[in-house]
Protein backbone atom coordinates (compact mmCIF):
# COMPACT_ATOMS: atom_id res chain seq x y z
CA UNK A 1 0.00 0.00 0.00
CA UNK A 2 2.55 2.69 1.17
CA UNK A 3 5.04 1.72 -2.19
CA UNK A 4 2.05 2.31 -3.95
CA UNK A 5 0.94 5.38 -2.68
CA UNK A 6 4.20 6.72 -3.52
CA UNK A 7 4.15 5.65 -6.52
CA UNK A 8 1.19 7.16 -7.56
CA UNK A 9 2.28 10.41 -6.07
CA UNK A 10 5.56 10.13 -8.12
CA UNK A 11 3.56 9.55 -11.49
CA UNK A 12 1.30 12.75 -10.61
CA UNK A 13 4.27 14.86 -9.68
CA UNK A 14 5.38 13.99 -13.49
CA UNK A 15 1.75 14.91 -14.24
CA UNK A 16 2.12 18.55 -12.62
CA UNK A 17 5.45 19.48 -13.84
CA UNK A 18 4.63 18.81 -17.53
CA UNK A 19 1.59 20.50 -17.06
CA UNK A 20 2.64 23.16 -15.12
CA UNK A 21 5.58 23.48 -17.73
CA UNK A 22 2.49 24.55 -20.32
CA UNK A 23 1.01 26.92 -18.07
CA UNK A 24 3.86 29.00 -17.29
CA UNK A 25 3.99 29.22 -21.43
CA UNK A 26 0.51 30.46 -21.09
CA UNK A 27 0.90 32.76 -18.86
CA UNK A 28 3.54 34.35 -20.04
CA UNK A 29 1.76 34.79 -23.43
CA UNK A 30 -1.35 35.57 -22.31
CA UNK A 31 -0.49 39.28 -22.11
CA UNK A 32 0.18 39.46 -25.54
CA UNK A 33 -2.82 38.35 -27.04
CA UNK A 34 -6.00 40.40 -28.10
CA UNK A 35 -8.79 39.50 -25.47
CA UNK A 36 -10.51 37.38 -27.76
CA UNK A 37 -7.15 35.77 -27.97
CA UNK A 38 -6.80 35.47 -24.22
CA UNK A 39 -10.01 33.52 -23.82
CA UNK A 40 -8.82 31.17 -26.59
CA UNK A 41 -5.72 30.82 -25.00
CA UNK A 42 -7.49 29.84 -21.55
CA UNK A 43 -9.11 27.18 -23.43
CA UNK A 44 -6.15 26.04 -25.49
CA UNK A 45 -3.62 26.02 -22.10
CA UNK A 46 -6.66 23.98 -19.71
CA UNK A 47 -7.57 21.81 -22.74
CA UNK A 48 -3.69 20.42 -23.44
CA UNK A 49 -3.21 20.44 -19.48
CA UNK A 50 -6.26 17.93 -19.01
CA UNK A 51 -5.01 16.01 -22.49
CA UNK A 52 -1.45 16.36 -21.27
CA UNK A 53 -2.51 14.85 -17.53
CA UNK A 54 -5.09 12.69 -18.74
CA UNK A 55 -2.76 10.91 -21.37
CA UNK A 56 0.32 10.47 -18.81
CA UNK A 57 -2.07 9.01 -15.53
CA UNK A 58 -4.17 6.83 -17.76
CA UNK A 59 -0.89 5.47 -20.03
CA UNK A 60 0.37 4.34 -16.30
CA UNK A 61 -3.32 3.27 -14.87
CA UNK A 62 -5.12 2.43 -17.93
CA UNK A 63 -7.92 0.40 -14.94
CA UNK A 64 -8.32 3.51 -13.06
CA UNK A 65 -10.90 5.95 -13.32
CA UNK A 66 -10.85 10.09 -13.76
CA UNK A 67 -12.89 12.92 -13.39
CA UNK A 68 -11.97 16.52 -15.03
CA UNK A 69 -13.59 19.75 -15.57
CA UNK A 70 -12.77 19.46 -19.04
CA UNK A 71 -14.27 16.17 -19.57
CA UNK A 72 -16.93 16.79 -16.58
CA UNK A 73 -18.01 20.35 -19.50
CA UNK A 74 -18.29 17.81 -22.00
CA UNK A 75 -20.04 15.03 -20.78
CA UNK A 76 -21.43 16.03 -16.96
CA UNK A 77 -19.66 14.80 -14.22
CA UNK A 78 -19.25 11.96 -13.62
CA UNK A 79 -20.94 9.95 -10.35
CA UNK A 80 -16.84 9.26 -7.66
CA UNK A 81 -17.26 5.75 -6.82
CA UNK A 82 -15.09 3.66 -4.61
CA UNK A 83 -12.67 2.76 -7.01
CA UNK A 84 -9.42 4.57 -7.52
CA UNK A 85 -10.06 7.97 -9.58
CA UNK A 86 -7.74 10.58 -10.27
CA UNK A 87 -9.60 14.17 -9.81
CA UNK A 88 -7.89 17.20 -11.72
CA UNK A 89 -8.00 20.53 -12.58
CA UNK A 90 -5.54 21.38 -15.56
CA UNK A 91 -5.48 25.28 -14.55
CA UNK A 92 -7.40 26.24 -11.59
CA UNK A 93 -6.96 30.23 -11.31
CA UNK A 94 -8.17 30.53 -14.98
CA UNK A 95 -9.17 35.20 -14.24
CA UNK A 96 -5.89 34.95 -12.83
CA UNK A 97 -4.06 33.30 -15.95
CA UNK A 98 -6.27 35.45 -18.13
CA UNK A 99 -5.23 38.62 -16.49
CA UNK A 100 -1.41 37.58 -16.10
CA UNK A 101 -2.08 37.22 -11.54
CA UNK A 102 0.36 34.85 -10.46
CA UNK A 103 -1.89 32.91 -8.29
CA UNK A 104 -2.67 29.57 -10.87
CA UNK A 105 -1.90 26.02 -10.76
CA UNK A 106 -2.66 22.46 -11.39
CA UNK A 107 -4.23 20.47 -9.04
CA UNK A 108 -4.19 16.82 -9.08
CA UNK A 109 -6.31 14.42 -6.57
CA UNK A 110 -6.34 10.96 -6.44
CA UNK A 111 -9.55 9.48 -4.61
CA UNK A 112 -9.46 5.49 -3.36
CA UNK A 113 -12.57 4.65 -1.32
CA UNK A 114 -13.88 8.32 -2.13
CA UNK A 115 -11.59 9.55 0.15
CA UNK A 116 -8.89 11.95 -1.40
CA UNK A 117 -5.45 9.96 -0.66
CA UNK A 118 -3.16 12.18 -2.77
CA UNK A 119 -2.70 15.34 -3.77
CA UNK A 120 -0.35 18.05 -6.25
CA UNK A 121 -1.12 21.44 -6.49
CA UNK A 122 1.67 23.25 -7.98
CA UNK A 123 1.85 26.89 -9.00
CA UNK A 124 4.51 27.11 -11.55
CA UNK A 125 4.53 30.99 -11.56
CA UNK A 126 5.85 31.24 -7.86
CA UNK A 127 7.46 27.90 -8.09
CA UNK A 128 5.52 26.47 -5.42
CA UNK A 129 4.49 22.52 -5.31
CA UNK A 130 2.38 21.36 -2.77
CA UNK A 131 1.99 18.29 -2.01
CA UNK A 132 0.17 15.41 0.48
CA UNK A 133 -0.08 11.81 0.81
CA UNK A 134 -2.72 10.09 2.95
CA UNK A 135 -0.96 9.29 5.99
CA UNK A 136 2.41 10.27 5.16
CA UNK A 137 2.02 13.96 5.27
CA UNK A 138 2.19 17.18 3.53
CA UNK A 139 5.15 19.17 1.89
CA UNK A 140 5.47 22.49 0.35
CA UNK A 141 8.52 22.21 -2.08
CA UNK A 142 9.73 18.79 -0.47
CA UNK A 143 9.93 20.73 3.06
CA UNK A 144 7.12 19.45 5.34
CA UNK A 145 3.89 21.95 6.27
CA UNK A 146 1.89 22.28 9.11
CA UNK A 147 -1.17 23.91 9.46
CA UNK A 148 -1.14 27.37 12.28
CA UNK A 149 -1.31 27.38 15.27
CA UNK A 150 -3.38 29.78 15.87
CA UNK A 151 -6.33 29.67 18.11
CA UNK A 152 -8.33 33.12 18.09
CA UNK A 153 -10.67 33.60 15.86
CA UNK A 154 -9.85 37.45 16.15
CA UNK A 155 -6.49 37.00 15.23
CA UNK A 156 -7.42 34.14 12.25
CA UNK A 157 -6.72 35.51 8.83
CA UNK A 158 -9.80 34.07 6.21
CA UNK A 159 -9.48 33.49 2.58
CA UNK A 160 -12.42 33.02 0.36
CA UNK A 161 -13.87 33.78 -3.07
CA UNK A 162 -15.96 35.83 -5.10
CA UNK A 163 -17.08 32.83 -7.67
CA UNK A 164 -18.00 33.34 -10.64
CA UNK A 165 -22.06 33.60 -10.05
CA UNK A 166 -23.58 36.81 -10.63
CA UNK A 167 -27.13 36.62 -9.59
CA UNK A 168 -28.15 39.47 -7.02
CA UNK A 169 -28.82 36.47 -4.59
CA UNK A 170 -25.62 34.90 -4.84
CA UNK A 171 -23.50 38.30 -4.64
CA UNK A 172 -25.71 40.08 -1.70
CA UNK A 173 -25.17 36.56 0.07
CA UNK A 174 -20.89 36.56 -0.61
CA UNK A 175 -20.93 39.73 0.73
CA UNK A 176 -22.89 39.36 3.46
CA UNK A 177 -20.49 36.47 4.82
CA UNK A 178 -18.16 38.49 4.33
CA UNK A 179 -19.27 41.27 6.21
CA UNK A 180 -20.12 39.01 9.33
CA UNK A 181 -16.56 37.30 8.84
CA UNK A 182 -15.05 41.06 9.25
CA UNK A 183 -16.61 41.74 12.69
CA UNK A 184 -14.91 38.28 13.59
CA UNK A 185 -11.41 37.78 11.83
CA UNK A 186 -8.22 39.27 11.96
CA UNK A 187 -9.19 40.25 7.32
CA UNK A 188 -9.74 38.39 4.84
CA UNK A 189 -8.24 37.60 1.73
CA UNK A 190 -9.73 36.12 -2.06
CA UNK A 191 -6.79 35.41 -4.25
CA UNK A 192 -8.66 33.41 -7.01
CA UNK A 193 -7.66 29.87 -6.72
CA UNK A 194 -9.62 27.79 -4.40
CA UNK A 195 -6.75 25.12 -4.55
CA UNK A 196 -4.25 27.19 -3.68
CA UNK A 197 -6.42 28.58 -0.81
CA UNK A 198 -6.31 24.99 0.56
CA UNK A 199 -2.65 24.81 0.32
CA UNK A 200 -2.34 28.29 1.71
CA UNK A 201 -4.43 26.64 5.15
CA UNK A 202 -2.25 23.75 5.07
CA UNK A 203 1.05 25.66 5.24
CA UNK A 204 -0.21 27.73 8.38
CA UNK A 205 -0.32 31.18 5.76
CA UNK A 206 -3.84 31.28 5.95
CA UNK A 207 -5.89 29.59 9.12
CA UNK A 208 -9.50 29.77 7.63
CA UNK A 209 -11.21 28.88 3.88
CA UNK A 210 -14.32 28.42 2.58
CA UNK A 211 -15.97 28.52 -0.77
CA UNK A 212 -19.49 27.61 -1.54
CA UNK A 213 -20.88 27.18 -4.98
CA UNK A 214 -17.43 26.22 -6.84
CA UNK A 215 -16.88 24.58 -10.01
CA UNK A 216 -16.26 21.13 -9.15
CA UNK A 217 -14.28 18.36 -6.45
CA UNK A 218 -11.62 19.10 -9.22
CA UNK A 219 -10.85 22.42 -7.09
CA UNK A 220 -10.73 20.49 -3.95
CA UNK A 221 -9.30 16.77 -4.18
CA UNK A 222 -5.91 17.69 -4.01
CA UNK A 223 -5.69 20.63 -1.44
CA UNK A 224 -7.94 18.78 0.92
CA UNK A 225 -5.48 15.86 1.66
CA UNK A 226 -2.58 18.69 1.68
CA UNK A 227 -4.82 20.19 4.37
CA UNK A 228 -5.56 17.02 6.73
CA UNK A 229 -2.02 16.00 6.01
CA UNK A 230 -0.88 18.89 7.44
CA UNK A 231 -2.82 18.82 10.48
CA UNK A 232 -5.51 21.01 9.37
CA UNK A 233 -9.40 20.35 9.08
CA UNK A 234 -11.71 19.56 6.10
CA UNK A 235 -15.37 19.90 6.43
CA UNK A 236 -18.53 21.21 5.15
CA UNK A 237 -19.52 24.36 5.97
CA UNK A 238 -22.33 23.46 8.06
CA UNK A 239 -19.85 21.63 10.25
CA UNK A 240 -20.62 18.14 8.68
CA UNK A 241 -18.66 15.67 6.99
CA UNK A 242 -16.64 17.05 4.09
CA UNK A 243 -18.38 15.96 0.90
CA UNK A 244 -15.82 15.80 -2.55
CA UNK A 245 -18.95 16.06 -4.70
CA UNK A 246 -21.02 19.09 -2.98
CA UNK A 247 -18.76 21.94 -4.39
CA UNK A 248 -19.40 23.30 -0.61
CA UNK A 249 -15.79 23.37 1.66
CA UNK A 250 -14.44 24.77 4.67
CA UNK A 251 -10.85 24.22 5.81
CA UNK A 252 -9.16 25.17 9.00
CA UNK A 253 -6.13 24.71 11.09
CA UNK A 254 -6.70 22.22 14.08
CA UNK A 255 -7.89 24.50 16.71
CA UNK A 256 -10.08 26.95 14.63
CA UNK A 257 -12.68 24.54 13.53
CA UNK A 258 -15.83 24.61 15.96
CA UNK A 259 -15.41 28.48 16.50
CA UNK A 260 -15.46 29.22 12.44
CA UNK A 261 -18.54 26.91 12.28
CA UNK A 262 -20.23 28.95 14.62
CA UNK A 263 -19.28 32.03 12.67
CA UNK A 264 -20.21 30.38 9.15
CA UNK A 265 -23.46 29.94 10.72
CA UNK A 266 -23.94 33.30 12.37
CA UNK A 267 -23.18 34.41 8.87
CA UNK A 268 -25.75 32.41 7.09
CA UNK A 269 -27.97 33.57 10.02
CA UNK A 270 -27.26 37.48 8.96
CA UNK A 271 -28.54 36.05 5.14
CA UNK A 272 -31.69 35.60 6.09
CA UNK A 273 -32.28 38.69 8.36
CA UNK B 1 17.94 66.75 -13.53
CA UNK B 2 17.69 63.52 -15.25
CA UNK B 3 20.83 62.36 -14.04
CA UNK B 4 19.95 62.93 -10.27
CA UNK B 5 16.72 61.22 -11.00
CA UNK B 6 19.05 58.41 -12.20
CA UNK B 7 20.58 58.37 -9.14
CA UNK B 8 17.57 58.91 -6.71
CA UNK B 9 16.63 55.53 -7.95
CA UNK B 10 19.90 54.03 -7.60
CA UNK B 11 20.05 55.09 -3.91
CA UNK B 12 16.50 54.01 -3.34
CA UNK B 13 17.03 50.92 -5.20
CA UNK B 14 19.78 49.62 -2.83
CA UNK B 15 18.28 50.70 0.56
CA UNK B 16 14.63 48.40 -0.75
CA UNK B 17 17.43 46.00 -1.40
CA UNK B 18 18.84 45.63 1.98
CA UNK B 19 15.37 46.41 3.57
CA UNK B 20 13.87 43.56 1.59
CA UNK B 21 16.36 41.23 3.39
CA UNK B 22 15.91 42.31 6.70
CA UNK B 23 12.00 41.66 5.46
CA UNK B 24 12.66 38.10 4.10
CA UNK B 25 14.68 36.88 7.35
CA UNK B 26 11.95 38.02 9.86
CA UNK B 27 9.18 36.88 6.93
CA UNK B 28 10.80 33.26 7.83
CA UNK B 29 11.09 33.08 10.98
CA UNK B 30 7.74 34.88 11.80
CA UNK B 31 5.98 31.38 11.46
CA UNK B 32 8.31 29.36 14.22
CA UNK B 33 7.86 32.17 17.12
CA UNK B 34 4.51 32.26 19.20
CA UNK B 35 1.99 34.31 18.43
CA UNK B 36 3.05 37.71 20.81
CA UNK B 37 6.51 37.30 19.68
CA UNK B 38 5.55 37.71 15.83
CA UNK B 39 3.74 41.24 16.79
CA UNK B 40 6.86 42.09 18.59
CA UNK B 41 8.50 40.80 15.68
CA UNK B 42 6.84 43.02 13.15
CA UNK B 43 7.16 45.70 15.16
CA UNK B 44 11.33 44.79 14.91
CA UNK B 45 11.32 44.28 11.43
CA UNK B 46 9.17 47.56 10.67
CA UNK B 47 11.66 49.56 12.62
CA UNK B 48 14.72 47.80 11.62
CA UNK B 49 13.55 48.55 8.15
CA UNK B 50 12.72 52.04 8.69
CA UNK B 51 15.67 53.10 10.60
CA UNK B 52 17.51 50.99 7.90
CA UNK B 53 16.48 53.08 5.09
CA UNK B 54 15.89 56.42 6.68
CA UNK B 55 19.97 56.03 7.55
CA UNK B 56 20.78 55.47 4.31
CA UNK B 57 18.96 57.84 2.32
CA UNK B 58 19.68 60.83 5.05
CA UNK B 59 23.40 59.64 4.67
CA UNK B 60 23.01 60.56 0.59
CA UNK B 61 20.67 63.30 1.38
CA UNK B 62 20.90 65.46 4.15
CA UNK B 63 19.03 68.22 3.29
CA UNK B 64 15.97 65.88 2.10
CA UNK B 65 12.75 65.30 4.12
CA UNK B 66 11.40 62.23 5.40
CA UNK B 67 7.67 61.25 6.19
CA UNK B 68 7.56 57.56 7.60
CA UNK B 69 4.98 54.98 8.65
CA UNK B 70 6.97 54.47 12.16
CA UNK B 71 7.73 58.19 12.52
CA UNK B 72 4.57 59.49 11.97
CA UNK B 73 3.81 57.01 14.31
CA UNK B 74 5.59 58.89 17.33
CA UNK B 75 5.52 62.16 16.13
CA UNK B 76 2.07 62.58 14.10
CA UNK B 77 2.26 62.68 10.01
CA UNK B 78 4.77 65.27 8.43
CA UNK B 79 3.19 68.41 6.80
CA UNK B 80 4.30 67.32 2.65
CA UNK B 81 5.90 70.24 1.25
CA UNK B 82 7.39 71.20 -2.32
CA UNK B 83 11.08 69.99 -0.81
CA UNK B 84 12.33 66.72 -2.05
CA UNK B 85 10.74 64.30 -0.15
CA UNK B 86 11.12 60.19 1.02
CA UNK B 87 8.26 58.88 1.60
CA UNK B 88 8.24 55.09 3.35
CA UNK B 89 7.02 52.18 3.85
CA UNK B 90 8.94 50.19 5.50
CA UNK B 91 6.99 46.73 5.36
CA UNK B 92 3.64 46.61 3.59
CA UNK B 93 1.36 44.22 4.38
CA UNK B 94 1.86 43.44 8.11
CA UNK B 95 -0.86 41.19 8.57
CA UNK B 96 0.39 38.79 5.28
CA UNK B 97 3.94 39.31 7.11
CA UNK B 98 2.76 37.80 10.99
CA UNK B 99 1.12 35.25 8.43
CA UNK B 100 3.62 34.12 5.96
CA UNK B 101 1.79 35.24 2.79
CA UNK B 102 3.90 35.75 0.54
CA UNK B 103 2.51 39.25 -0.50
CA UNK B 104 4.87 42.20 1.51
CA UNK B 105 6.71 44.59 0.31
CA UNK B 106 9.28 47.71 1.19
CA UNK B 107 7.86 50.74 -0.66
CA UNK B 108 10.17 53.79 -1.44
CA UNK B 109 9.24 56.51 -2.79
CA UNK B 110 10.26 60.83 -3.45
CA UNK B 111 7.90 63.31 -3.96
CA UNK B 112 9.07 66.53 -5.30
CA UNK B 113 6.88 69.75 -5.39
CA UNK B 114 4.52 67.33 -4.18
CA UNK B 115 4.61 64.98 -6.79
CA UNK B 116 5.50 61.63 -6.80
CA UNK B 117 8.63 61.33 -8.76
CA UNK B 118 10.86 58.37 -7.72
CA UNK B 119 8.80 54.83 -6.75
CA UNK B 120 10.62 51.93 -5.70
CA UNK B 121 8.51 48.86 -4.50
CA UNK B 122 10.09 45.39 -3.74
CA UNK B 123 8.66 42.23 -2.44
CA UNK B 124 11.52 39.95 -1.27
CA UNK B 125 9.72 36.76 -0.80
CA UNK B 126 8.47 36.46 -4.36
CA UNK B 127 11.45 38.53 -6.21
CA UNK B 128 9.39 41.09 -7.68
CA UNK B 129 11.18 44.59 -8.04
CA UNK B 130 9.18 47.65 -9.33
CA UNK B 131 10.64 50.90 -10.34
CA UNK B 132 9.20 54.07 -11.82
CA UNK B 133 11.00 57.18 -12.11
CA UNK B 134 9.01 60.10 -13.55
CA UNK B 135 9.31 60.46 -17.22
CA UNK B 136 11.44 57.42 -17.77
CA UNK B 137 8.85 54.33 -17.52
CA UNK B 138 8.33 52.05 -15.19
CA UNK B 139 9.99 48.36 -14.87
CA UNK B 140 9.65 44.89 -13.29
CA UNK B 141 12.94 43.02 -12.40
CA UNK B 142 14.33 45.36 -14.95
CA UNK B 143 11.55 44.65 -18.16
CA UNK B 144 9.41 47.41 -18.83
CA UNK B 145 5.71 47.47 -17.60
CA UNK B 146 1.96 48.67 -19.05
CA UNK B 147 -1.35 48.82 -17.47
CA UNK B 148 -3.16 46.24 -19.65
CA UNK B 149 -5.38 47.56 -22.69
CA UNK B 150 -8.78 46.00 -21.37
CA UNK B 151 -11.55 48.81 -21.69
CA UNK B 152 -14.91 46.71 -20.85
CA UNK B 153 -15.50 47.33 -17.24
CA UNK B 154 -17.40 44.05 -17.21
CA UNK B 155 -13.76 41.89 -18.23
CA UNK B 156 -11.88 44.19 -15.66
CA UNK B 157 -10.14 42.99 -12.55
CA UNK B 158 -10.44 44.90 -9.48
CA UNK B 159 -8.18 45.04 -6.52
CA UNK B 160 -9.39 46.48 -3.12
CA UNK B 161 -8.35 45.61 0.72
CA UNK B 162 -10.98 45.46 4.12
CA UNK B 163 -8.64 47.71 5.27
CA UNK B 164 -8.14 47.73 9.68
CA UNK B 165 -11.00 49.80 10.93
CA UNK B 166 -13.36 47.28 12.63
CA UNK B 167 -16.45 49.39 13.21
CA UNK B 168 -20.23 48.72 12.01
CA UNK B 169 -20.00 51.94 9.13
CA UNK B 170 -17.06 51.19 7.78
CA UNK B 171 -17.02 47.31 7.43
CA UNK B 172 -20.31 47.72 6.02
CA UNK B 173 -19.99 50.31 3.35
CA UNK B 174 -16.51 48.34 1.88
CA UNK B 175 -18.86 45.27 1.71
CA UNK B 176 -21.56 47.15 -0.16
CA UNK B 177 -18.96 48.69 -2.85
CA UNK B 178 -17.77 45.45 -3.21
CA UNK B 179 -20.75 44.20 -3.70
CA UNK B 180 -21.58 47.00 -5.97
CA UNK B 181 -18.52 46.38 -7.92
CA UNK B 182 -19.34 42.28 -8.00
CA UNK B 183 -22.33 43.28 -11.07
CA UNK B 184 -20.03 45.43 -12.97
CA UNK B 185 -16.57 43.65 -13.11
CA UNK B 186 -15.05 40.04 -13.83
CA UNK B 187 -14.18 39.58 -10.05
CA UNK B 188 -12.19 41.01 -7.19
CA UNK B 189 -9.33 40.60 -5.13
CA UNK B 190 -8.05 41.68 -1.80
CA UNK B 191 -4.20 40.22 -1.41
CA UNK B 192 -3.43 42.59 1.85
CA UNK B 193 -0.91 45.00 0.47
CA UNK B 194 -1.90 48.46 -1.17
CA UNK B 195 1.85 49.23 -2.84
CA UNK B 196 1.69 46.12 -4.45
CA UNK B 197 -1.80 46.69 -5.77
CA UNK B 198 -1.02 49.68 -7.63
CA UNK B 199 2.23 47.92 -8.71
CA UNK B 200 -0.34 44.73 -10.07
CA UNK B 201 -2.59 48.03 -12.06
CA UNK B 202 1.05 49.13 -13.35
CA UNK B 203 1.87 45.62 -14.49
CA UNK B 204 -1.63 45.07 -16.06
CA UNK B 205 -2.37 42.01 -13.67
CA UNK B 206 -5.25 43.81 -12.15
CA UNK B 207 -7.02 46.71 -13.97
CA UNK B 208 -8.70 48.17 -11.36
CA UNK B 209 -7.44 49.25 -7.57
CA UNK B 210 -9.64 51.91 -5.08
CA UNK B 211 -8.26 51.68 -0.95
CA UNK B 212 -10.24 54.19 0.99
CA UNK B 213 -9.22 55.01 4.37
CA UNK B 214 -5.58 53.28 4.01
CA UNK B 215 -2.66 53.87 6.93
CA UNK B 216 -0.83 57.28 5.07
CA UNK B 217 0.95 58.51 1.78
CA UNK B 218 3.79 55.69 2.59
CA UNK B 219 1.33 53.11 1.30
CA UNK B 220 0.70 54.95 -1.89
CA UNK B 221 3.44 57.41 -2.85
CA UNK B 222 6.08 54.81 -4.45
CA UNK B 223 3.22 52.75 -6.64
CA UNK B 224 1.11 56.33 -7.68
CA UNK B 225 4.41 56.74 -10.34
CA UNK B 226 4.79 53.24 -10.81
CA UNK B 227 0.97 53.38 -12.46
CA UNK B 228 1.51 56.55 -14.11
CA UNK B 229 4.96 55.91 -15.97
CA UNK B 230 2.84 51.99 -16.67
CA UNK B 231 0.66 54.36 -19.05
CA UNK B 232 -2.01 54.16 -15.84
CA UNK B 233 -4.14 56.79 -14.23
CA UNK B 234 -3.89 57.72 -10.59
CA UNK B 235 -6.58 59.78 -8.63
CA UNK B 236 -9.27 60.31 -6.22
CA UNK B 237 -11.95 57.57 -5.88
CA UNK B 238 -14.00 61.00 -6.34
CA UNK B 239 -12.48 61.27 -9.90
CA UNK B 240 -10.75 64.65 -8.73
CA UNK B 241 -7.01 64.82 -8.66
CA UNK B 242 -4.82 62.24 -6.51
CA UNK B 243 -3.82 63.83 -2.98
CA UNK B 244 -0.93 61.91 -1.98
CA UNK B 245 -1.93 62.72 1.78
CA UNK B 246 -5.69 62.41 1.60
CA UNK B 247 -5.73 58.49 2.35
CA UNK B 248 -7.97 57.91 -0.31
CA UNK B 249 -6.69 56.24 -4.23
CA UNK B 250 -7.75 55.00 -7.08
CA UNK B 251 -5.94 53.34 -10.17
CA UNK B 252 -6.93 52.23 -13.39
CA UNK B 253 -5.55 51.60 -16.73
CA UNK B 254 -5.86 54.16 -19.29
CA UNK B 255 -9.10 53.11 -20.84
CA UNK B 256 -11.36 52.50 -17.37
CA UNK B 257 -10.54 55.30 -15.39
CA UNK B 258 -13.90 57.05 -16.24
CA UNK B 259 -16.06 53.82 -16.59
CA UNK B 260 -14.25 53.38 -12.93
CA UNK B 261 -15.11 56.56 -11.30
CA UNK B 262 -19.15 56.05 -12.36
CA UNK B 263 -19.08 52.67 -11.07
CA UNK B 264 -17.40 54.23 -7.75
CA UNK B 265 -20.04 57.14 -7.65
CA UNK B 266 -22.78 54.15 -7.98
CA UNK B 267 -21.12 52.30 -5.15
CA UNK B 268 -21.57 55.04 -2.67
CA UNK B 269 -24.42 55.85 -3.75
CA UNK B 270 -25.92 52.17 -2.95
CA UNK B 271 -24.18 52.62 0.41
CA UNK B 272 -26.45 55.51 1.25
CA UNK B 273 -29.85 52.91 0.13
Amino acid sequence: MDYSLAEFLAVALEAAKCAGEVIRQGFYQTKHVEHKGQVDLVTETDKACEDLVFNYLKKHYPDHKFIGEETSAAFGTAELTDDPTWIIDPLDGTTNFVHGFPFVCVSIGLAIGKVPTVGVVYNPIINELFTGVRGQGAFLNGTRIKASSQNELLKALLVTEAGTKRDKSTIDSTTNRINSFLFKVRSVRMCGSLALNLCGVACGRLDLCYELGFGGPWDVAAGAVIVQEAGGHVFDPSGGDFDLMARRVAASNSHLKDLFVNALKEAEGSNLS
